[in-house]
């Protein structure tokens, strides 16, 4: 395709800015210019590998008041966008509403397809395909960055990679559109409703990933209704009785794991929507951080640098494992202080009795729960450090590794002063009035962090900009340059983890000891409810658009979130075989007790795992659909074959 | 590529019979005519859905003494089989060693290949070309199948299967190879030696599904060695102490999870260099018995039968659930007879004790494990006849549900007993003998009943035909006539699934009460060391030479093994709880020793998890080719639209 560019005009008049490129204070002309050439120059044939050194795309120097800031504009003509969105591989909706990879040959078969239908690709596939183009220009014979010797090429290295980790490209974001936030904003979370989230729209603005965790946050708050009307009687009343709280534990696990399967089907409906259900894998590039000596890459062939896995896992078993583990003794042991301070609390109260003492009882919980959340977001920091400096050599491995570190550690510091309280303590009030106080702090303190302050902060920065903005010139309308330059500041919108990670304790919380704490569902409904509009907020104005990723699924937290309804299946029938009422029934044999307990819990678990076995990942009709597409897929191919051959033998 | 056939001459003076056809005594002359001039005529555009209507091959009818039977020879010219291996996806290894999927225009690269070496295709290969093509000759706008109005055809349909269930085809069969045969049976089991069985060469004979269970077999053999030498000690000083016992069944647990994980590596190493691992999935086309009325496939769009799938559900959970349970309910009756048997052995023997009284303690297990057998083998027809009933579209899907129900009941069948006496009769002394009569003569019966009584037959049916033979002429020397009428009359091989159920049970055997009977694994051992002579006996001898199947993996089975082994961390651990040795140490509270046995379960379970999740399925070698080729093929795919795309502008 790229010898047949040429011939095509890409050039277009009206010039439309999708993504800001901010070049450092004083960089050298000579690197600009090299840097834009190679970004507005025609695309060539790529000789070996197909690679691209040119990405044809449109450039434009944004005039700041200063002047002494390098901020471009990047954008690209409708028929350069179109060809890229077939590079990329998008799935797009044919006129006979099946769902097919997009092909500049085959347009003319897509729905709303028209040659003067600019809003055929959605402003954020076209920045997404603006920011594929970009990251794969590859350096085709240069030794170094022009004007900065230090800043090492090699043929095939991705440029937009070098000149991010010299520091020469301070950053790359895609503009927001103001008309279509607006709009967004207004049926996301504009006016009072009851309702859905307009999913569709959040996608067609921000991409599949994020529309995902929105997705699945408002999936998993409905799922968690029928478990928040089931647990209020239980407080109302002061349900004890034994039968009604195996009910309740047996009822939660149940439906925790069919919650999860249904998940993977609805995420699948949405998705083959979308089209990102068949988008085909990439080939994955070396992430930007990684670094090593010059070497062959066995699977390519081609020259970059290698790093010894021997040298990976060394840093990995004798440093990073360690440090977790050091990092999980701290956490028990400041778990321990939290014991020593919760005893102080309950012999004050003892001694002087009062409503002041009696709140006092809360306050060691309230400390630890504050002191779970700075612990876990220091350690962040210190994971993010630690797998960076493992260096990996593909994203999708360094976020694995972070993941498993985050969620360890998260997963004992959240939940081991619980385990302790239940299971050596064995004191279900104390288990009750901790649960409840973590659960609350902690969702009160995430609410705050993530977003109220950061908009704050936003909004006190932006009012700042806008009166030195009015000093200037008496236009108030925002222009594009005041756009970008209020856009440049704001905060980097770092990916759906923290978000999920939120859910994933919130879950464990809510599951892990549900029989003891009913209410928690709750509270977790109310929290998410509120979430829903904070995030929302946090994503159209706190933080920069960030580039629309598509995904088929969410990844590993599916496997996180089932790994913790197992869990919660272990800890829920060890609660209930403690509690008073079961003891009561068991009272001439202890043993007939545990076992009956091991008995049922076994029961439950294999219950679970043939659920989870039976029930399919897809709903049939998405099956047949894909089915349809791949019988399709093989018959084109042999065409293909057969034409090919026919070509081959009139030759 | 159908289209560029005619232009090239795939006719070959020298006939070589590859598969047998033989039809009804009494087929009529105008549709043998139509049949063979199906198979013989030159292939052509297939239109619409690129379907084959002539398939091009060669046929010969054998010219027999009694004249009045139908059977033909079919062979292929060497050109036709090489389009035909690119039909079927054969991956072959090329000369740079790396595996590629095998083209026609790209044969000049592969190892080996030579326009006059006729080798380059295994027999085996051929052979599944042949069947794959003559499968696949569809019907084009005949009605019925000429001479048979009741044979109904519609555009499309298989024209052997048709043949085939309406009983006009009596079978189709590869011809084996005699010296080929006569190589293999040498370097198998021909001399006495210890070594490794030719895989490879069992591979180009047998195909890739056949060479798997043989590699499993051995695989498996070698892995019990460890079990069987540990396990050895224990019977000749007759250990019974506790730390002993836990040990050996903590190592038989670690090692069983380890070993069906090597497994899938191992499996992986062969399957990449027969190709297998690479081939990509066919198209499945419904399975030969299915019928339905004529309605539109939603996937293909085609006119086929359709079969409404609540209607199958009805029939699944309605009529096969009922009876799967009643026969499980009538395993567990005999169960009981069994056990009253046993009782009235017992009390015979205490009555008047002599050693015919002691041998007669053995009896009641025997006859059971006969029972056990014989119930097997009846379930197993009505197991089969059930699925075909339930009338199940694809292979795949009447496959599992086989399994499943086949698997449900002889592990019920087999192991109830065992369960019993452990847990509810808790007689140690009874079930390590009752597990040792179960798998010793299940053992015998097996090899008896499965080989060697067949290979006797077939001896008897050798000579019988041998003297008709001489009797008719002088010429001893086995002609192709009597080669085919020896062979036709040989019993089929109906694949790989008993033998692999045969395996299944000697694990439960083996691995679920491991820590009574640590003798197991030395019988299962020296079984499986005589199984494999016995089982390669019965592939060269006994059966029908089995068309060759391409495959990546065994399947289903992985699955059943690995929950063999959950299930056997789950006995064994209360087999320990429950022995005298560790009783004694918890004399002052048995709720600690059941806590610490649920606590041991659960640790073992989790450790198999996260081994099973640690250990990669390939080994790091063979993921770095599959990369590489991944890799290739993208760089290939995006060449070719760049080649279209330059076809299509110098237009």
């Amino acid at each position: 395709m790229a010898e047949s560019w040429p011939f095509l005009d890409t050039f277009e008049p009206d010039f439309r800015p999708l993504v800001v490129i901010e070049l450092a204070k004083g960089t050298k002309e000579e690197t600009i210019e090299w840097f834009t050439k190679r970004i507005v120059d025609k695309k060539a044939n790529g000789g070996e590998y197909n690679m691209i050194f040119c990405a044809q795309l449109l450039v434009k120097p944004l005039v700041t008041e200063s002047g002494d800031e390098h901020i471009y504009l990047i954008g690209a003509s409708h028929l350069r966008l179109l060809l890229g969105a077939e590079t990329v591989g998008l799935v797009k909706e044919c006129s006979d509403n099946s769902m097919r990879t997009f092909t500049y040959s085959s347009r003319k078969t897509f729905k709303d397809f028209a040659d003067d239908n600019h809003n055929f690709l959605t402003m954020a596939e076209c920045q997404y395909i603006i920011k594929h183009e970009l990251e794969n220009l590859r350096a085709k014979d240069e030794k170094m960055i022009p004007g900065y010797p230090q800043a090492k090429l090699y043929p095939g290295k991705s440029i937009v990679r070098r000149l991010l980790t010299s520091g020469i490209l301070v950053q790359i974001f895609p503009l927001h559109d103001r008309e279509e936030l607006k709009k967004l904003r207004h049926s996301w979370y504009g006016r009072v409703k009851v309702g859905y989230q307009p999913l569709d729209e959040i996608r067609c603005y921000f991409g599949e990933t994020i529309a995902l965790y929105f997705g699945f946050l408002e999936y998993f708050t409905f799922a968690l209704i029928p478990m928040a009307v089931i647990g209020i009687p239980y407080y109302v009343f002061a349900w004890e009785d034994y039968d009604k709280y195996v009910m309740f534990a047996t009822f939660n696990l149940l439906w925790s794991t069919v919650i999860l399967e249904v998940w993977k089907r609805i995420c699948a409906i949405m998705t083959y929507r979308w089209g990102t259900l068949l988008m085909k894998r990439q080939f994955e590039e070396p992430r930007p951080g990684f670094h090593g000596v010059l070497g062959i890459n066995p699977v390519t062939g081609r020259e970059e640098p290698v790093y010894s896995s021997i040298k990976r896992q060394i840093r990995i078993y004798l440093v990073s494992l360690p440090f977790v583990c050091l990092c999980l003794y701290f956490s028990l042991y400041v778990m321990m202080i939290y014991f020593d301070l919760e005893q102080w609390a309950l012999d004050y109260h003892e001694a002087n009795e009062s409503n002041f003492s009696s709140l006092m009882l809360f306050v060691p919980s309230i400390i630890y729960a504050i002191v779970i959340e700075i612990m876990n977001r220091i350690y962040r920091y210190a994971a993010e450090f630690l797998t960076s400096w493992e260096n990996h050599r593909l994203e999708s491995s360094y976020q694995n590794h972070l993941i498993l570190k985050v969620l360890v550690f998260n997963f004992l510091n959240c939940f081991a002063s619980l385990f302790y309280i239940a299971f050596v303590l064995f004191d279900m009030k104390l288990l009750r009035q901790s649960l409840a106080t973590l659960l609350i702090t902690s969702q009160i303190l995430n609410q705050f962090a993530e977003s109220l302050l950061p908009y704050w902060l936003q909004k006190r920065h932006k009012e700042r900009m806008k009166k030195r903005m009015c000093s200037l010139k008496t236009d108030t309308d925002l222009s594009l340059v005041e756009q970008v330059n209020l856009e440049k500041e704001m905060g980097t919108y770092f990916g759906t983890f923290d978000d999920y990670l939120e859910l994933f304790l919130q879950f464990g919380y809510v599951s892990l000891f549900s029989c003891v704490y009913p209410l928690a569902a709750v509270f977790a409904v109310l929290n998410n409810i509120t979430e829903i509009y904070s995030d929302a907020l946090k994503m159209c104005r706190v933080y920069k658009r960030p580039f629309a990723e598509p995904t088929a699924n969410i990844g590993v937290w599916q496997l996180a979130f089932e790994t913790m309804s197992v869990i919660s299946v272990v800890t829920n029938c060890i609660l209930i075989g403690m509690s008073p009422q079961v003891n009561a029934l068991f009272t001439d044999s202890k043993t007939d007790l545990i076992l009956t307990v091991a008995l049922v819990e076994h029961l439950l678990l294999a219950i679970k795992f043939i659920m989870a076995f039976v029930i399919p990942d897809k709903p049939r009709d998405i099956q047949i659909k894909l089915a349809k597409l791949e019988f399709e897929s093989l018959e084109a191919l042999k065409q293909q074959v057969r034409a090919t051959d026919v070509y081959n033998s009139e030759k």
